[in-house]
């Protein structure tokens, strides 16, 4: 969907473990910090969308998950919109901000994306991860995998599957595996996407982890299920993140200093009943580029949905930025890595940065707002003047449940 | 907010019990029947907007819960939007919904509200309501409890508030205490309101409850909280609702027989930090009017959310429908009984009809509907031509954390 809105701030909080701050907390900072950024007070919100997955199960706040922060933060009166998509849930908050303010509905909003995962009781966690599949058919997940088990000419060895590990690092091993006898793409490569992310990771202080680790520390990692390391894997995590966005109308009379601008945000959901073969991911990157006017030969950098290693291998074809099975050799000639031709997940992605499910959405907007304002200090893409944000969430059939693809430019 | 979409469709389940019928089945049930209805397929909807409020506790659908429920249509690669808002989740479906397609942005689209709060574990149900106030402030109910006991000039008994009945019973309890001590209003008064709204449920057929009630029936039943009796507090329930909406270019080509136009939807959130008294859904209904250019004195018939006896009382004065304080008289004089000047709830209402919270919102406008196009049979109200929805959700502070009320109007 062509759109016309203006990021006038954006705040997110240190993604990690936070046991001692309550999702009010965690939403409040990010709210605050994203009205200072834009100069903008509490009062000045029209609206808000707040995105969340799980806090119905870590926190027991099944219902009113943004009226509970708005209020802490004494908003109050205002169109408060609790949406969610799973893993795409904030996206899809700030999705649906952009679709009003760019219709001339509102002239400032709030998208907003929170979740605590980390919970006392590790099954508490996992147990969410598990409400992203349809769990009325309580085989499904496990008919998934075997489905793709058994297009990667791999038997599915379902021990452990969602109580150990989340139920979708069965799922992207499986297509790894599928990669690699395809493509024949390597374990090193999925393993460098790791290294790359950890070193942009090491630039941000916001990131869940700044170590660096090296393409053999990755493969030596503790495997997860075959070929993901722990490292090839998004962690748990806390956090959330804020966008303030405002009318061209409202851009202009706040005079934004290297204003950005949404150009274009498409959400596509569920399952291709025609079996075209396409990904929601790519269906949704090619809506966007349309909407938007702009090719992938036009970005500067992108920040995706590396949920795992492999993930960010295959979203690097279907978004279009290498042709099919390119996708290993992409990140092996270091485009992708800072100072390379596309920087991709400066951020350090979900595999560095963390993956907060329900604020991961809102935090890819942070990072690349921040990019292309050239405020992302060691993490500088030079020039930044286009980005692209793709973020996935849950599972339905053989695919993602929900995808966002979002399209900004800088303006000035 | 001003909106300009026409209803092609409207679609239920019978409201109750529903153990044998998993949550996709319920929901599956109301899209095809919205769609018959509109004489559309599956493959015709653009988006959809699904509501629904406690999955995630009931069910353990505590993500994509709608995809999971298209998908057994068969409906695929859509925008898909997860909305909640406690018991008002499908009435700010519907709002969405409605604002994209007055904006332009879509022709036809699916609002949905689906619920299943019945559970072998009665706690399990219990746990979800609770789910709809600040559960991060462990005694956040309570204390609103006792801040409303304390403007009613009563003492507030905690025993057994949230566990043998929900919380929201103890908030009516006291709001009728108020009403009745500030204005006189008895509880022969309220019991009017269920003896009503039984008459009117015992002529539908999708009502949870269809036997006609006494006021004195009413007031010897079984005591729930002081002064509410079972019948006077809306019940567990299942069931789902959907509307399909369409754009005004759209219902031209559809040539709809009896066109139903929804002219204004409105979403007040929150709790009031400036102290101006005045409820949320008060605000939403001011708005309301003024967004349709209706006034009060215009509507043919309402549906409210009496979730408790009282609650509708009350709704009379902040809706205007009557001067403060004078709700429970309006009721005494039978103008909003079926065949009186303004009949109210001619589905049942929430009492009667059932309130499977989040199917409740686009329940009532598919009475409204039905009430616009003169099929409502033996609860039709003669030349109805002006409708008003009122539906709330949650709480927040001493307010309801969601309000939405829809106007709408017949074309033809």
């Amino acid at each position: 969907m062509k759109m016309n809105a203006y990021v006038a701030g954006v705040g997110m909080t240190p993604f990690g473990k936070h046991l001692d701050k309550p999702l009010k907390t965690l939403a409040g900072l990010a709210i605050l910090d994203a009205l200072r950024d834009a100069g903008l007070q509490p009062g000045d919100l029209q609206a808000a969308w707040m995105g969340n997955a799980a806090a119905g199960v870590t926190v027991g706040q099944e219902m009113i998950r943004g009226q509970v922060v708005l209020r802490a933060l004494g908003i109050g009166r205002i169109p408060v919109v609790n949406v969610e998509n799973a893993c795409a849930s904030s996206s899809t908050a700030l999705h649906q901000a952009c679709a009003m303010v760019s219709a001339g509905l509102y002239d400032v909003v709030l998208a907003c994306g929170s979740e605590k995962l980390f919970h006392e009781d590790k099954l508490r966690t996992m147990g969410a991860f598990n409400g992203a599949v349809d769990v009325e058919d309580p085989k499904g997940a496990l008919k998934v995998l075997e489905n793709m088990a058994q297009a990667a000419g791999e038997t599915f060895d379902a021990a452990g599957a969602g109580e150990s590990r989340s139920v979708f690092m069965d799922i992207y091993g499986l297509m790894a595996k599928q990669h690699m006898r395809q493509y024949g793409t390597t374990r090193e490569q999925f393993a460098m996407v790791t290294a790359k992310n950890s070193y942009h990771g090491s630039l941000n202080a916001r990131a869940q982890f700044r170590d660096v680790m090296t393409v053999e520390q990755v493969l030596a990692a503790r495997p997860i299920v075959e070929p993901l390391t722990l490292p090839m894997c998004s962690p748990i995590g806390d956090g959330a993140a804020a966008v303030v966005l405002v009318s061209e109308r409202k851009a202009r009379e706040l005079g934004l200093r290297h204003p950005v601008r949404i150009r274009a945000s498409v959400l596509v959901s569920g399952w291709d009943f025609e079996r075209k073969g396409e990904s929601v991911g790519g269906l949704a990157a090619c809506a966007a580029y349309e909407a938007a006017g702009i090719g992938p030969g036009e970005l500067s950098c992108v920040e995706l949905h590396d949920a795992s290693a492999p993930s960010e291998v295959v979203a690097y074809e279907y978004l279009g930025l290498c042709p099919p099975g390119e996708g290993g050799p992409l990140v092996a000639s270091g485009a992708t890595r800072l100072g390379g031709r596309l920087p991709v997940n400066t951020s350090g992605g979900l595999l560095r940065k963390g993956h907060p499910v329900g604020a991961t959405g809102c935090a890819q907007i942070v990072e690349l707002t921040e990019q292309l304002q050239g405020r992302a200090g060691a993490r500088q893409v030079e020039g930044a003047r286009v980005g692209l944000a793709h973020n996935g969430g849950g599972a339905i059939g053989l695919d993602a449940a929900a995808t966002v693809v979002t399209v900004l430019t800088r303006e000035d």
